[in-house]
């Protein structure tokens, strides 16, 4: 099965599973927890898409190849909770998922996770793929903070 | 719930699940099919993906929004399966997915769906993202061949 994942990589995902922090990812992010998956506002946003998140397996999987059939219903069923947490709380005029295998699939980071993305009128999310850009902690806040009061008041 | 799909909307996705050929879907381009999902070789295609593939819900709903949670189970097991099969039938160097929910998602068909991508390096998928063309019938059936065979020797 095709693989990508270099030896001894040091999965920035894992560690934060761990309660680790990293360049990329605090523990401030995560806005979504259960026994098998974890969501997170993405640490790298797309420019008229602020506060996208990021749903992961909680064990280390690279890529939708290898997972399980019950993790396969897991991860959808968190990315359709947080689809309806995003909708509600960013109040955004859509909502579009992605998920990426292999590097020609887009994948950069090798530990499995969709994207569930807040989409407004002519947010050009597609055409304008390259100009993604890492931004800082302080700026993911606020809408983890807004997530996090959703599932607070949303016991499933 | 935001709905956009008009009044006495004709569903060609609904149409094909009950045999009925349309402009853009024939009967020939299904590949697999179970009690609640379908895929079929999707009519649009992108410059660099030939023979992408749709997941639907055999049941019309809208969108994300609306699914049951055993409804988005299934077609994420559908979506996994295809993902394996599309990978060893075409050779591809990747796989990405993605689901459009509402206008400004990028949604334009309003019955649920996954589009399910083979990958290649240097595609440039989402940059060319305007670029999007119908294709013939006489285009997909080579693909839609292609996984039918696979399917067929790989029963579940």
């Amino acid at each position: 099965m095709s693989t990508h994942e270099p030896k001894n990589y040091h999965c920035p995902i894992c560690s934060l599973i761990k309660g680790e922090e990293s360049e990329h990812n605090r523990l401030s992010d995560i806005v979504y927890e259960d026994h098998q998956t974890l969501a997170f506002i993405s640490p790298k946003w797309w420019p008229n898409n602020p506060g996208h998140v990021m749903v992961v397996t909680k064990e280390h999987y690279e890529n939708l190849y290898l997972l399980s059939h019950t993790t396969v219903q897991r991860i959808a069923l968190t990315v359709q909770r947080l689809a309806l947490a995003i909708k509600e709380v960013y109040q955004c005029d859509g909502i579009s998922t992605r998920q990426h295998n292999e590097p020609a699939g887009n994948q950069d980071l090798w530990h499995f996770h969709t994207h569930i993305f807040p989409r407004y009128h002519d947010d050009r999310l597609y055409v304008l793929h390259e100009q993604a850009r890492y931004v800082a902690a302080e700026d993911r806040e606020p809408y983890a903070q807004k997530l996090r009061a959703y599932f607070a008041s949303h016991t499933s």
